[in-house]
């Protein structure tokens, strides 16, 4: 019975990748070992995938009874929910040590590097194993996607020397534009509904008594937003009618330009003049530099609502 | 403000020399850290240091508002009390993984070997840092000390190959002769007291709602411990009581015959049998071939207390 190898749930392309390249590298060293995913990959690890001619990985929910390998967690609930049942033979991950604990010596490579797949670079270095040209290419794409293309601030030294040793293996000439290419894929919106971009990551928040939805896509290149904008708006409208909302903001942030296009529609327009020093023109302001709603919009909007 | 290094409560040897090589290594690697001990040195330990012309690290017990990196261990009974307010840095360590978790990224480097120093020799490897003659020593010692002289079922080709390494750079032509020099000073049981016996090797474990303690003793020959043992069992008493312990159990292990005299003071020593097989006979049970606390002794327990 092979080791499963497998990622966090609701797996990212690294998830998807660092599984596969540790079950390649482990069974050239003699450990028999499978890749297999918590549920379904997004449309940039099926494009990954696609583009290096690598096969995905089957779906598994349940491992108790079998010996495994987790790779980009150590959190229990990011975990099967039987993992209690099976047993752990290693951890390599690049997040911040979770409650996964074991009765038996493993083997852990965990770094605090921005992608798993920079860690898994290093062992087949370690080992002196070589790496197969198409699992380098879709490593590279992980370390990519997790480091937004160097331009996230988990981004080290390490991921970006890893890339350009993946990418001299998997024969990736422009690193950027295959980047970009895997981004688009990501930022893709002619797919869905306007109320379905809206809600792709939406929340709503109390803030000085007012309720206030913000959402966010992210997208390459903010023209790729401009022909479904006037749509989004219209449906924004309805979102804040029906919720009995103050305020509807969706940001639009531009990854490569770094910056935030806010669409406000609100009551009143006064706390984004507080909250960021710039006016509402027409139905939207430019914040440069503005890429996390967490740490830069919250808690400005916080502050002028309050 | 040096990174604190550090290794478990009642430190053994493997503690005191992973501590000084990680610092060493770390420090030589640009990040300033300090070895430091959580309390006295064993006799053992003290051989080993002088042997190689080493300092003692300085005590610490108290780590809030430091910087650190575990070394062998990595559970929160076996770090200071106050570990939750330091910031961890790194775990290096050939255990089962514990109950530490962290807020933060961080470096953790664990392997299935028979000892913390196996792991630090292919870190100074990984990073081409040049291992110093004395270091190299100890760390030499601690892998003879953790696999019994590679007689200890935790004992791996690693181990041996580590120790062939370490000998060449420390000029160490007989690995064996060192290692029964070392192990002698560690039987001596006449210039302690039973307390100091007890706690020499000793760890309490939390299993299945029950306080459970461990000592090992390791000597040559069980005909050293005769003498004393009767005052160590009267002694492992007043541990039971004081601690609020369930069971008290202490590992009396003949490194020449490969096996363990095991003591038993325990509420009920129903588990003893569950573990081993084997009933109690008076105050003791005779394990064959069992050597090692952490690979045969604790996962046993833990399903028989489990």
């Amino acid at each position: 019975m092979s080791v499963l190898v497998f990622g966090h749930k609701n797996p990212d392309t690294d998830s998807i990748c660092a599984a596969i390249a540790v079950a390649d590298l482990k069974s050239k060293l003699g450990l028999d070992c499978k890749p297999v995913t918590q549920g379904e990959l997004t449309p940039e690890s099926k494009f990954v995938l696609d583009k290096f001619g690598l096969s995905a990985p089957e779906t598994v929910t349940s491992v108790a009874g079998q010996k495994v390998i987790l790779v980009d967690h150590s959190d229990l609930a990011q975990s099967p929910d039987d993992l209690k049942e099976a047993e752990i033979l290693g951890i390599i991950d690049h997040h911040k040590l979770g409650d996964v604990t074991t009765p038996n010596p493993l083997e852990c490579w965990i770094w605090p590097v921005g992608c798993t797949c920079t860690v898994i670079k290093a062992m087949y270095d370690f080992y002196g194993v070589e790496l197969p040209k198409n699992i380098a290419g879709a490593m590279l794409c992980a370390i990519l996607s997790d480091t937004v293309i160097f331009k996230s601030a988990t981004c080290t030294e390490d991921d970006k020397k890893a890339c350009e040793a993946l990418a001299g293996i998997a024969g990736v000439s422009d690193i950027t534009s295959l980047g970009m290419e895997m981004f688009k894929v990501k930022s893709a919106v002619d797919k869905d509904t306007p109320r379905d971009l809206i809600f792709r990551d939406y929340k709503d928040f109390s803030m000085g008594g007012s309720k206030v939805g913000i959402g966010q896509l992210e997208v390459v290149d903010l023209s790729i937003v401009e022909p479904v904008k006037d749509a989004l708006y219209e449906e924004m409208k309805k979102v804040k009618e029906e919720g009995g909302r103050n305020a509807v903001y969706l940001m639009l942030t531009d990854i490569m330009k770094e910056g935030t296009e806010l669409l406000v529609l609100a009551d009143d327009p006064e706390p984004v003049k507080k909250a960021f020093g710039k006016p509402v023109e027409g139905t939207s302001v430019w914040l440069d530099g503005v890429m996390s709603r967490k740490k830069q919009v919250v808690p400005n909007f916080e502050k002028a609502y309050g």
